[in-house]
């Protein structure tokens, strides 16, 4: 493993504890020698992994006594009571990475101010962690629910448990994608017009030897794809061979940017334009191309997806689509507490809502340069 | 493996070869010794699959000369030249067993008619062979191809052959179902509402505990489960544990009646009804229901799905839904048709046609007996 993924895994697992209420705020966390022990890993890795959450506010430092848990309201899973008495469970992919917590933020900003707990957990989109999860969830009797599907463009083995919530009449409704056989109340995006709009936007600046980098676990990934498709065929631009590579959650690391890397190598075979998945693999791409000495945009063109923090992150700030975040998660809430006062009416009525994505351009695309505006690569 | 298994086994391998061409009308097939030692299977299953193929006209005996391959149209890949010069393939998961010969039929006598040949190749359901099959007729040069997916519920690894035809004008149209990444004319049929019509007969006639067999690794499968636990919603049924099992291609065989039986020997858990995914699982339950001493349909009622020739295969004829098959098959043919003698404007041009099943009531399904009518067995 990469030191970089090393500390990466360390920074997860503690955000993890903190989420999952394992440690509460204010308490110490383990020795460096312990977590050390704990994730076998070096000593040099705890500490940049300690920094790194100090540096983001998870951990505070006190001068002699230790490393402390700090006190972030939209981390913690410990309310004070709520005053409905009432709670309601999260179930994400990831908690406190890249987009979630403004989902989240959302979620619980609307809660709260109506009197509702909130109970946490993350799949890591894992069938198995959101079994757990699940039960975790039934075990304390929550009120409602609000999932986000785990790995869902393969069947999902879990369906019984939320048909046996609607047996008891316990609410739940889906964000970002939802279990097709299941049809359950849903808060989405429309992802196959944002592909499309992604991907057009590239073939408009003359772009035409486009590669998609999609998620295919997933059937946002696998929906923005279709519509990276489409706008192939509806602007008439040629499909090439390698023109899509997909990936899995575990391939998202290492293996994608070492198939990426070989057709950047690749005089034939380099793009002049990539759409991917989403912005943390759009950040990715740009340290590969950096790292190759390949210029943004002038000689590679790149669009991101969410519209996330991380398009401002960098020195080229990223051309993405825009992900509803916050108002989705406020939404959803709404949703839910509707549900949960007035159970019957809601958790049957189907009802969903789609957000229609916008393009927000910056300078990570631009028109293409007269030479690259052939294409010789055609299949 | 079951003595009927291999008998399967060595079956289909045989009009596998047929289908393929590998031996010829008329052409003696091997020996019982030769295909003893091929199968590595006992000479009795090698007499009674031998037996029901000449019984099934695959092969015919000829007195003190041997056995030989039948002349069946329909079944053989060897065409004499077309007239059009142009040749259409057709890639399905099956082709010589249960609703693929119709629907193959269906195909040919359009294209014969009409002058093109067929090349016929089958995928088992193996995203690997389709791979193989793709590049077959891709090297053959096929003027149109129709397609039933592999395993349409996961990510198909095989998109870009599909992309590769599309950029070479090549047209494609898929039945059954179709990869919604490529969003390719499809005629297909509403599995969704077929599941729905096959669980609410049964409610109607009374019956609460209804289990669903269902194919997970076709989006077929899925859909017809989506209809089943509409079902259940719109009619105010209770759901219950284990009401739902589904089943993988490799899993059909054995699995899922082992899992079927361990619900049917419990008092408690025994359902009164059975949704099958098609009429093949539903002849095996029948199978399986008659060795447990259950009687259909007075202690549980069975439907079926395709309305196959199955369904009057045994002594109880099944209640089915119905599938098109040689009507699809025609249908499909007059695309590919069209698609080839017009291509530029057809390919691109998105199609679709779904067939609206219906139900055809047989005698596997009855009004529930008063004393079954309780559900005490509600999750």
């Amino acid at each position: 493993m990469a030191q970089q993924t090393k500390v990466s895994m360390v920074k997860q697992k503690v955000k993890a504890w903190i989420v999952e209420g394992k440690v509460l705020p204010g308490e110490k966390i383990y020795s460096e020698n312990e977590l050390v022990k704990m994730f076998e890993v070096s000593r040099h890795t705890v500490r940049q992994a300690v920094g790194d959450l100090v540096h983001e506010g998870w951990l505070y430092r006190e001068q002699g006594a230790g490393t402390f848990v700090s006190n972030r309201s939209s981390q913690s899973q410990i309310q004070p009571v709520s005053s409905s008495g009432k709670n309601i469970g999260v179930i994400t992919t990831y908690i406190s990475d890249y987009i979630f917590p403004s989902i989240i933020k959302g979620i619980e900003s609307y809660l709260s101010a109506h009197g509702y707990s909130l109970t946490f957990a993350c799949t890591d989109n894992d069938p198995e962690k959101e079994k757990q999860c699940l039960e975790a969830m039934l075990n304390r009797n929550i009120d409602g629910l609000i999932v986000e599907p785990t790995r869902s463009s393969s069947y999902n083995p879990n369906l019984h448990y939320y048909l046996e919530m609607e047996q008891n009449n316990t609410p739940y409704l889906m964000i970002n994608q939802y279990y097709p056989q299941l049809n359950p109340p849903n808060i989405i995006l429309n992802d196959e017009n944002g592909g499309f709009i992604a991907t057009e936007h590239l073939i408009k600046l003359g772009h035409k030897k486009v590669v998609g980098l999609f998620k295919s676990d997933d059937i946002q990934g696998l929906n923005r794809m279709q519509g990276f498709i489409r706008a192939f065929r509806e602007n008439d631009t040629p499909f090439f061979s390698e023109m899509i590579i997909t990936y899995t959650t575990e391939e998202k690391e290492v293996t994608l940017l070492h198939r990426l890397k070989e057709i950047l190598i690749s005089e034939d075979k380099r793009p002049t334009g990539i759409v991917c998945y989403n912005d943390e693999i759009a950040i990715n791409v740009l340290n590969l191309l950096r790292e190759l000495e390949i210029k943004v945009p002038d000689d590679i063109s790149i669009v991101g997806y969410d519209d996330s923090y991380l398009t401002e992150a960098s020195e080229t700030k990223i051309t993405s689509v825009t992900h509803p975040k916050m108002d989705m998660g406020i939404e959803a809430a709404k949703w839910i507490v509707a549900a949960v006062e007035n159970r019957e009416k809601d958790t049957v009525e189907k009802r969903q809502k789609v957000y229609e994505p916008e393009l927000v351009i910056r300078n990570s695309t631009s028109a293409i340069l007269k030479q690259h505006n052939s294409n010789k690569h055609v299949i």
